[in-house]
């Protein structure tokens, strides 16, 4: 049976691939629907990205809400410098035709957690935690009906992209993430350590491109515009696919290898803030709140995208 | 005309009295609303609490709304060696029968900011600000539409009461706070440097006593219970009646002289948390986001809540 | 039997007053020697002044030490704004001819309290607390020799003067402050709760003119100059005498009332750096580990004053 | 010619085995004396332990001090689980005859920087860093005398030891460490980035112990002890041989690659308190202040090694 999420997003290149490939994935994945937040980018452009990204996988009926368009607590930082102004740079595809919901996306979660059977919807955050952490301020009722966390953020041995101690969707907004990593919630955490172990290759890119298909061609320009930044900053063979660990875990979750521990949020110190502090090696005391991945079958978790995208 | 506002509560004595005042006010003040939040005692408490007052008062057809029952990013803590377990100890009230509205305290800020005219609707919390920063994140766009946010909280020179630093409203959601007193709207605040000048003496409370009525009495009985707390910790003559001087204020605000100061929170430290910084005499360069009130005309305050509570 | 003590002081008009007090009780008051630091003013001017206001007392046989330039962790902030570019602006006064003593403060104070018996000497902080602070890293078997430390700083309920949340001495070196205030040692504190309330008045700098000595006049001439600032500021009747509470208290305790409470420093936070949280009202279950002063008389201060400069 | 270093340490099997290749390399390095500070145990086994390990080395003739015996502003934290309750455990070696030289390691550091001519003495930090911080604080102008400091503390990528983000040696005096690396003075850091890399398998413990000598087996000895903790912890093939990567560079600093960077620490937040936050990336404006290494050619140290204390 098809496990039911909720895709929480600020696409961003790699949130498109990471939403496409749960849409071509319906035996797998049934996305309940798609909540916007700011964070790549402004929320304007993000939740305009969720629904180009629909379109192009053919899923215009999907969801599409717009959520918080600021953190909690401090100001909005984004990250056009990786993602270019729009987000979704380096493919030409064309505006939305299909409408955003009315609503607000915090109460799309919240209704939704209270209407879908206790424990069936599992929340797929691609971005900063701000609604999923308002959500559960607001309506604590829902925190123990979510089956499941599952999101890209944070580092340990990476450190972090966005400072020195943290990794970007962490930073922008450290309070929600304390929220949710305090949440009870189960937790599952693709952070740095395991998506820069994912790297577009120019053979994976090809791949992409090898489809041939509307989709797999757009996927290889994003990732192409993509890996400039990260080439640049690294040194490395091509981009780390962040996000897509996220979705790909639903489907394959043996891809990964992690471990069960406690991981705290800095929200404190300027100069940490963010940090996503992972006791890795047991040197505390403190409870396991996070299964913290560690490695990816990153050739297993390629050959699973070109598999998938081949269906859009 | 009478100034719209809603009323973010916490009853607590003094909250009921602060409700009492704007209620029996009308020519003055017209209640939308109230929103109860967790603070002094539990939301369950609040909720109800609000309902018992607005009964008491005669006015069942005010809507009361539960929001949210804890604060944004810290565990709650509450306040019953203050208000008792009921966070009403004193009078005996019969159990409400005015039912809670359906929805969200949170949704009903945002949705009344929305449908009211801009810079028509003033709010007034009388205790911790997680209803009101809630709205604010998930809503910006009410920000700019809130006419005045008139609150009971903080301190300066009396520095705190829940910690040696703190004052229990901002304590108990630092965040919130934070986000209240950055939010740019124009801020009234009520801190203890005024409301320890509103001191319930015998003879003030004898003069509530003296009305005679249901709500005299039961006003009398309130703070005789509170006073307790106040006149073994401070040895002072009577207990001070907080939260109303945020309705009197609308009313007469005559009665009270402040600054228009720079106010800061403090949301780092454990040994400060929660301290409203307030720059009363201009060392920083920072700029004035808040009327900080300083001295109270304490006879004409209690004058004219005998006054006015008298009406109802 | 005289009290032996160190005074540690960064001169400052009112240093200057202390000092004075101090040689001019010699019954009471035996001064072991003066560790100069650096905080109203530089180091050099300050080393400079103590001797200054020694031959202006006529005792240019007192040792005076140059103790530390710069606090321990942040960057020196002075405080010309009040004292004047010199620390002494006033009154003329010749430069010194009395030699500064060979060897540093710091261990000046160390060697005195290894040579004397242990539990007789007292150290009397005027400034911030670097040279004593390092003193007890340094040498921590010095620490249980100390019989007390009478200082002048900190803040409750008069909250700050350099910011809104600190006072100028702790401020300048709270982590000095905060090794001192966990010492163990036993602690009288002279905060602004105190000091503020021993105004010079223009009667009260009558009578120090009135004496008619030249330091009479050169205190008068002191408080003259000092007193701008606090005038404009606080619109008060005369500027506080800060310092010469600890030298008055040597001599009178009886002069002071105050309560053994708990003093925490806050070292964290950049909002609220260098604040002295006093648990005044016993709201927490900190142990007590200083004696904060809450009055003075302020008649019988300013008698003592006039009645033993007047001896020089 | 002979660079004149000052060891500042708190041995510790590896900080042993630093100090004998020091004294094991007279052409390269001028032991001009060895400081002991509290860390890895207390001082008065430091203290003792260095000199335990002069003598090993044939040198009962190099000055050794007693310096601080706790950091700077938080309790002391040792490390026996790693090091034994000795801090030498392993193997048997007898206690020292060679006095402790009399007066404090902090006066031994400012005497010695203002004796040698400028720019001449290198200090060789293996534990916390209060002795050099206390020094710098207490006498400033030895601050630009000193040649460069070259210390084994931090860590970037390998985040932490003693916490999930800090390195024991910072941890315990994150204020001296701050202190220290705001100084101005050149640092290269030899973090646990490097030191991992540095380990003892059982081959290159074989080649110690082959050396025959009493120096051989002893550190064979040493870091059998020493490997029992990091295998269970890390189960990789052997310790890491810290503080020997100090003295390794002052011989042959080729063996080393490593990036000029800037590099904070954290002193606010307990959570990740003693962070060294390296910008490795480059990600913020910050301007460098050490050479912090990252790679180490672990063959050419372990055979540096190896035939070094084989002359001993």
């Amino acid at each position: 049976m098809a496990r039911k999420i909720i895709i929480d997003t600020d696409p961003g290149q790699d949130d498109a691939v990471a939403i496409l490939l749960a849409l071509a994935s319906p035996a797998e994945i049934e996305v309940l629907g798609i909540t916007a937040v700011a964070g790549n980018v402004p929320l304007s452009l993000t939740a305009k990205n969720a629904r180009i990204v629909c379109e192009l996988a053919g899923h215009p009926e999907v969801k599409v809400f717009a959520g918080c368009d600021r953190p909690m607590g401090r100001p909005l930082v984004t990250a056009e410098h990786v993602h270019g102004e729009t987000g979704l740079n380096g493919p030409k595809l064309p505006d939305p035709t299909m409408p955003l919901q009315p609503g607000h996306g915090v109460d799309f979660i919240i209704e939704t957690l209270r209407s879908e059977p206790p424990g069936t919807v599992t929340l797929c955050p691609l971005g900063p935690l701000t609604n999923i952490a308002q959500a559960f301020v607001q309506a604590p009722d829902i925190v123990e009906r979510v089956q499941e966390i599952v999101l890209m953020g944070g580092a340990y041995f990476e450190v972090g992209n966005i400072t020195p101690a943290a990794e970007f969707n962490i930073y922008v907004d450290p309070q929600a993430a304390d929220i949710v990593f305090k949440s009870g919630v189960p937790l599952v955490v693709m952070s740095l350590d395991v998506t820069h172990q994912a790297l577009v290759t120019r053979a994976r890119n090809d791949a992409f491109r090898a489809i041939g298909t509307p989709v797999g061609i757009a996927v290889a320009q994003m990732t192409d515009f993509f890996e400039r930044f990260d080439k640049e900053k690294y040194g490395s063979d091509g981009a780390p696919l962040h996000d897509p660990c996220v979705t790909a875990y639903l489907i394959r979750p043996d891809l990964f290898t992690g471990r069960h521990i406690n991981v705290e949020i800095e929200t404190t110190s300027e100069l940490t803030m963010g940090m996503t502090v992972a006791d890795w090696w047991g040197v505390t005391d403190r409870p396991a709140n996070a299964m913290f991945m560690g490695t990816i079958d990153a050739d297993g978790f390629f050959a699973l995208l070109a598999e998938r995208l081949a269906r859009l």
